[in-house]
């Protein structure tokens, strides 16, 4: 038996909001640990992964592991009659074809319960290793959300370039061409303005604007996105999720060295 | 000769997007007890009765009885150019085949007038008698609004039932089914917040959620909506106007036994 | 060489926004004066005359006089990518086919520099001469535009007809005819609230509803619109901007008698 108690519900809604787009069909697994999915992206291009730690619930409670495929648009639609306050169970009975999300309202005086059919997922999950990367950029979430929606009114695809004064990014289209530097800056009044760059060493990577756009659906779960960068690995774009966990986007850079056109 | 001088303007334009999606052509009565409209909806499923009392207008002389015929997609685009805080006069003269709208600003410096055409449209006035209902649930209406709009991306009928506890409305659709259950609670800080359920009998009766989503547009001129239930009556959806009378909606139950299917 | 820095780069955004949509492709005319521009809508209409004055720049280096052709459609993509707080500096050097907008946000954190390609575009500059009006309406500019957008929902034309008493606005349309009179009004609060007219003589014009909303696009730029009408000139729509200039709109009146219909 599953029963998972999340009081801040809207977590839940904001995680699936933001992953709802890129992945159709996903599991969701399930045990003593937390609650979790990694899934590729419909094009086959980008991975998402998503942990929400058993410490993170009110009440958690998931006597065997199992697996639950999910169609995320029709878990979207339920999750949003769900109020922002409501507290979310999600619950499933042993063997059961179906999960139940159950919303309660802060009062206690309307309860919601809405059952979904689960599906088959064939999946395979995939060992992510620990890497190490040449550059860390931690930023506040939603100038990284704007940078990308900006930058693709210009052009496809942005070269970011990491250096120890700031992260640049640059793209060029028909119209012409654009950069935007965030210079490093930890004198800010709060934290999470904050521009943080740990680098080893210099890294410069050309990505899709459209799947960067996709990640930061994510943006309303955390203040910060820390993205970091190699030049043999995907860019990872990762979302703390409050206390519970993160919600991270795995994307492998373009190859085309005619993007490097773009002057640095 | 006619001339209904409204302070309070904006309730007539709230009125009229009410119904404007409901029914399209309809006859407004007037008379010495008030202003009052009864219309089927343009499928003739649904029943729509508006009443403002004399009484709430500041100004309201209405020399005879009469029947104005109007088109209520053209009366919306002329109430729209009236500003919320506009007094409103309807007027119009013996004979003449149009109807004045007339908007003053609260300052008095801008005065506006819209004429329009009036129409001849056949309608037999339905006597509705008053009638004794199993349950009357009273609750707010936003609430009602949400519910209605929340299960119709589940499904596209809803069962409400009324028990002594609260009300439970229920759906289901292909991706699944919902049960949201609201309990009485009269015991809010604010009256309008209450859930209040007078019951005589138990009820479960099925209702297409097209038309109830219909009748919420009507959301914005109360704070509470009564729904009267009964099984062998229409239901009855009734928002009051401030202190000058209502709009009431009334909908035949559907009779597909099919639909009990969904669990109690 | 160019450069020419905005504090106040909001200006420069909504200037753009205003006249966008009438028109396609522009010389923006650099001197020692100030920055200005003067082009016919693509229907060959309307005239929009702007002027930014190089005293309302921070910085203003123009070392001989340039006229540079920009496609404005372009010019506000790169230009939305500015923050609202954001400095904006044009820069072209000689001889350059270009031209760069930089951002700076207020905190220096972030540099943007958008690079676009120059046009060739015909254009002869037309003298506009100084001309007397028989009447100067200044008026809120929300006013204005919500009677232009108003009237454009009954019909496609309006006469504005002006005495000493006030201004009214009058269309006719298929559902019926609307006539808005605003009345001078100068003890008001605020002065930007009141509605001033100047008359030699009475004047009723009539003009295309179309042009005029899309000059009111200009709102934004300031709290009131001035309107200078005489019955053989065109119509000037003014938009003060703050202490640099002005965006000016002319239209010609529409002739046909049929207009007149319209009871004044």
């Amino acid at each position: 038996m599953l029963e998972l108690r999340l009081v801040q519900g809207s977590l839940l809604k904001k995680v699936i909001e933001a992953i709802k787009d890129l992945v159709n069909d996903a599991n969701f697994d399930c045990s003593a640990t937390g609650f979790s999915l990694q899934a590729m992206d419909s094009s086959h291009v980008a991975l998402v992964a998503l942990l929400l730690r058993s410490e993170g619930f009110e009440h958690y409670r998931c006597d065997r592991n199992i697996s639950m495929g999910m169609n995320l648009n029709n878990m979207a639609k339920m999750l949003k009659c769900a109020g922002n306050d409501d507290i979310i169970t999600i619950k499933a009975d042993d063997g059961s074809d179906t999960v139940t999300f159950m919303f309660e309202s802060p009062t206690q005086d309307k309860i919601s319960d809405f059952e979904m059919k689960l599906m088959d997922i064939d999946s395979e999950h995939l060992g992510i290793p620990e890497a190490e990367y040449h550059a860390i950029v931690r930023m506040p979430s939603a100038e990284f959300a704007r940078i990308c929606k900006d930058l693709s009114s210009i052009g496809d695809t942005v070269v970011i370039s990491v250096t120890k004064e700031g992260v640049k990014f640059s793209t060029r289209g028909d119209i012409g061409t654009a950069n935007v530097v965030c210079r490093q800056n930890t004198t800010v009044d709060k934290p999470e303005d904050a521009t943080v760059i740990e680098m080893n060493e210099p890294v410069s990577l050309t990505f899709a604007l459209r799947y960067l756009n996709s990640f930061t659906k994510a943006t309303s779960l955390s203040n910060t996105v820390t993205i970091s960068l190699s030049s043999e690995l995907p860019v990872v774009v990762e979302y703390k999720i409050a206390e519970m966990g993160y919600i991270r986007f795995y994307l492998a850079p373009k190859i085309e060295e005619d993007d490097d056109e773009t002057k640095p």
